[in-house]
């Protein structure tokens, strides 16, 4: 059986996604009193059609009073039994045709077709999606009217569990991920209800977020919520981040969770391969590493502790332990008051450090193959989730350089290129000083034309622009062994060699105006005093960046599953 | 070239494990004098011995003056190049005979053999020894007098690059792990020096840290350091902690390192196959979330924050965000003034939650399953590694049940068992109150004895020792659908089914004594009231208990790469 056509495919079928105030709350005050008025209505509408219903039964208009299937639907009790045997609905296959089967799954969508019949759209596990109907009109079939009445009425994003028989449908449901199959419901179960409105429907948590130049000037004003952008309903990042069950639920956003998780996975796949040890730094620490800005601190017992910034220096007592080469994946902490969409206070870092034996560039050469393996597992294995993101957020493919033909720019190349080639306000900048942002775009956008690549390295910071551990290039000590790579002219991962040598290391900390001696700083500097520690250098990859920067999002907050500012903790 | 065997295997080699206050600074104040005394005698003798030397060599009676070998040894210089193809010991084979090597590694032991010739130990990754040979005796060969004694007297620990020619002993070298090749020097550069003496030897390093008992009761007498043992200098834990780069490099270190990574690695393995979705919880949060006990608290920005005590609420915010199976591995914080081995104020939690769909005990087969594959994971691909720690921390092996007899009891039948064959001091204890630590090991060896195994289930907890979200079993309220999992006696792992209908949750919320609407407590049971949430249960394994208690060491201090406690914050 066959749902008539539908027009609109699922984002924009006004059934699903309800204009703001409708099936979904709209989060300003006023809206959500609107909201509330609404809803009101609209129960006071259902619990009088109910009535009418009643009577009609009682007058013997409308079919028999005793409901047959009663024991077919309504709420799950532990003693509730479906036997038939459970399948997924990525499994569903011709083999399942005319069979009974258990399925476990989120209406989607639900509505009446005429008094007998109603349609629901089952969704299980991201985005699989299958049309269910329910008929009381085949005879013989344990289905009553008020069964069906009962199941076109399921609130949205409410838990099923249904018994069912597959069926071939006349013609391939457009509206629904399966499409060469359809459930004829025999038994619904009620698992978990949704509530009457939502505070985010699916339609809107499948859209893009808002313009986030629009909301930061609605935060500063104090308004929040859904936006009417081009007649489409549009929600916030903050409506987003304050729905997360539906945020989630919105295929989007899985896929771009399924992505993030790849980025770990390979780069954890690629270094293993490469006999990386992984550890775990603590995100508890002593004393304030770099001088104490931007860092987090609270009390610990009868002392003081503080989060740790990066694993910097955790990286580097395993080398000092004798490993060769470490990585380590998890949480850094920065206490900096920056509400941009490049930054968080607590974000995941991938980081990794090694040995060098001859040249620090062995650490750049094995930091840009582990990025291009990322790169390519994305672009090979998966495409699906790509394309989808792309679907809401759309980007040009991310440029990589030809095998073989890695772009490498010094810094003091960069600066030479912005100066001649860049706009008119860079023409003065300077080869000892740190690139802000906005050069860094510059300079993305002219490698760019000229290489055609989203992915480049500048190497041979300044001195000035790196901390104290940095090893200074011995054939120029005013820069260093040191690099960030960038990914569509925005930083996504710095590092470089560290000084090894205690002497050297005092020497630096000096020079930076900071004492070998102060605390954070000793601890450090001992362990260098204490071995023979060998020559070693390493990076520190923003794995959310790297995800927002590859599929182009306006938003590392939109990568990130719980993001963290200074204006957000929860949820 | 053979050196005359030695008659004592590295760890006890007095040569190598000098007593402390010799090759070892001790820790203790009175030791750290002795050792710097003892130190400063020596260097003078050194001095001495050299003015004879040069005095000798002036005189014409010891060769010649003139050092023919300068190039090849000394401090290496950015300069410094060795052609020679660089190759790891581990990859040392037969055919490398005869040919020239560079070879990168840390001075595990040298000494002199007379005037002429000196051994070193060279060590790399983990504990890849090789024996290596200088001698100015061979005529024609770039090896000068000075240059041995240079190499001779290079301190322990240093990190050198050699250039050597590799030969097959004459008998086996039964110091080292390499005992089929030997290295016989011809250039030798020191990269990063090692101090006079060491904060801890690696023969103490590579030994059982002294009895936690005897060590406790130093700390409380504010004494530190090491101790002599029937005999044997031994390091107390807190030496080996204070010591990161040393402690690191025994190769017990790097065995319980490299067998904590691989529980971690089999975990994530087995859960990505049975289609988990991995995601990150944050550490940061708005609101104490369990009544605000143990937490740890830090000024945020304007407000207050709190580190998360576990990703509880997030892996459920998963679940209710549509993915059927999340884990995540990462740091949890607990502000408890806890001083045992068992305890740590931050550590790493392995944890699922998944979707139930037909009964609990899905999650607790599953929660098994995960352990039973790194138990087998363990006892096939780690052989080594866990012989290595047992030759050092002896232990019998860990008891696993037979497959499909896998041990699980209801805690009512653990306290039966207790009441009725336990110690005499457990004969009263109840079906509604928590065990404690001294009964859980009692239980544990009553399990072992009955059902030869140490790892087993108890299950349904009375609901008075779980928390508000614990789900109560439907057929006896008074206990909840909740288990712990026990290894040698000692929990392992939490876990249950969660109540997923909001007005359950709020009703188990005032049974406990708690506000659902108190902050913190109110978010969470929002996203119960925001979507319909299936069933679903999980736990959540500390990771450094499971590698502790699996080695039978006396302390998870030994297993965390960074452990953090009330006392300890560096390094």
């Amino acid at each position: 059986m066959a749902e008539p056509p539908k027009e609109t495919p699922i984002p924009t079928d006004p059934a699903l996604t309800p204009a703001a105030g409708e099936g979904e709350a709209s989060q300003s005050k006023k809206g959500a009193k609107k909201a509330e008025a609404k809803a009101k209505k609209e129960a006071e509408k259902a619990r009088k059609a109910a009535e009418r219903e009643a009577q009609a039964q009682a007058s013997g208009s409308g079919g028999a009073t005793e409901d047959l299937a009663k024991e077919n639907y309504g709420e799950i009790t532990h003693t509730t039994s479906i036997p038939a045997p459970q399948i997924h609905l990525r499994e569903l296959g011709e083999e399942h045709v005319g069979k009974t089967v258990k399925v476990r799954a989120w209406i989607q969508n639900a509505r009446m077709q005429g008094a007998k019949m109603a349609f629901v759209e089952l969704r299980e596990e991201g985005n699989w999606t299958v049309q269910g109907v329910v008929s009381a009109s085949a005879e013989g079939k344990p289905v009553s009217r008020q069964m069906v009445k009962w199941i076109g009425g399921l609130k949205l994003e409410s838990f099923v569990v249904v018994e069912a028989s597959v069926q071939k449908p006349l013609e391939p449901v457009k509206s629904t991920k399966v499409s060469g199959f359809e459930l004829h419901l025999v038994k619904c179960y009620l698992v978990a209800p949704a509530p009457e409105t939502l505070g985010l429907g699916l339609g809107a948590a499948s859209r893009a977020v808002g313009s986030l130049a629009e909301e930061e000037t609605k935060e500063e004003a104090g308004v929040e919520g859904l936006s009417i952008n081009e007649g489409t309903p549009v929600a916030s990042l903050a409506t987003h981040l304050n729905n997360p069950a539906m945020h989630k639920r919105a295929p989007v956003s899985q896929a771009i969770a399924d992505i993030r998780i790849a980025v770990e996975d390979l780069f954890c796949e690629y270094l293993r391969a490469h006999r990386f040890k992984k550890f775990h730094p603590p995100s508890l620490i002593g004393a304030a590493s770099e001088g104490g800005a931007n860092v987090f601190r609270l009390p610990y017992f009868e002392k003081e502790a503080f989060l740790a910034q990066s694993p910097q220096f955790y990286k580097q007592f395993e080398i000092a332990g004798g490993r060769k080469r470490v990585y380590c994946v998890g949480p850094v902490f920065r206490a900096e008051n920056s509400n941009t969409p490049r930054h968080m206070t607590e974000f995941i870092g991938l980081d990794l450090e090694m040995e060098i034996e001859e040249h620090y560039h062995e650490v750049m050469h094995m930091l840009e193959a582990v990025l291009l393996h990322i790169f390519k597992g994305l672009s090979t294995q998966y495409r699906e989730e790509i394309e989808l993101v792309r679907s809401v957020y759309p980007s040009e493919e991310f440029l990589l350089p030809k095998d073989g033909k890695e772009v490498r720019l010094t810094f003091a190349e960069g600066q030479a290129l912005l100066r001649s080639e860049g706009p008119p306000e860079f023409e003065d900048v300077k080869d000892d000083e740190d690139m802000s942002t906005p050069q860094e775009k510059a300079l993305g956008a002219l490698v760019r034309k000229k290489y055609n690549t989203d992915f480049y390295v500048l190497d041979k910071f300044p001195v000035a622009a790196r901390p104290f551990y940095a090893m200074p290039d011995p054939a120029n000590p005013e820069v260093t062994n040191a690099y960030d790579f960038m990914m569509r002219g925005q930083e996504i991962l710095s590092g470089g060699q560290r000084l090894h040598l205690p002497h050297e290391l005092e020497a630096m900390i000096r020079r930076k105006g900071l004492d070998p001696n102060q605390p954070g700083i000793k601890e450090y500097v001992d362990v260098f005093r204490s071995v023979g520690v060998p020559p070693h250098g390493g990076g520190g990859i923003g794995l959310d960046r790297v995800v927002a920067w590859y599929l182009n999002l306006p938003s590392v907050h939109l990568v990130c599953d719980y993001p963290r500012t200074p204006k957000r903790l929860s949820p």
